[in-house]
């Protein structure tokens, strides 16, 4: 489950889009339910359409594991940290993943720390 | 969104069983999945069980909410507290649930704090 997560984070920060195509593949269910309080999307397509937005978004941020992996039976729920690298984290997140036959189904996503409003 | 959390705490504390199978019929969907790192159970039936099964091993513990409910789109995350009442948390859990049509279909649960083992 440790490695699952940490394909998940690596897809979310790949910005070459054929890797992250094939990267999502590898680590999403054809069908994979998204969820966080800014995109609800479904299949990957559409996964990949969110992650490139938060590239064009915030460039050369990097998203990392900020805590204990915590699993059982088919979910997994870890906190992970958004920002510049070798830089505080600006978002901080929260996930909830439940996983098919090694591949992630759902991400249910919460936030833990958003900026403040520009 | 409230609400519904409350009446899913209320369902836990129900120890009446004609009682609590109203209150689960009016919280859960016919198909709930329930897992949780002791217990994975499907449908109102084995949750009934599942319930009652915590009130044969802690009698008079009641569960409380322990913080904010966290809630977006479909999908809510808080964290509860179980106890003797007016006593101290003696396990407390963390659970992110789904929404459909106003009853909660799937819960996703985790354990933050549990009893040392005797």
């Amino acid at each position: 489950m440790n490695t699952l997560v940490a394909q998940y984070l690596e897809a979310w920060n790949t910005t070459d889009a054929a890797a992250r195509k094939a990267a999502i593949a590898r680590v999403f269910t054809e069908s994979v339910g998204y969820v966080d309080p800014l995109v609800a999307v479904t299949g990957h397509d559409e996964l990949d359409a969110a992650i490139a937005g938060v590239h064009a978004q915030f460039p050369g941020w990097t998203f990392t594991l900020a805590g204990p992996v915590d699993a059982h039976h088919d979910q997994v729920r870890f906190t992970w940290n958004l920002g510049p690298v070798d830089g505080p984290a600006v978002v901080v997140g929260f996930d909830v993943a439940v996983v098919e036959n090694g591949r992630i189904a759902k991400v249910l996503g919460f936030l833990d720390k958003v900026p403040d409003a520009a």
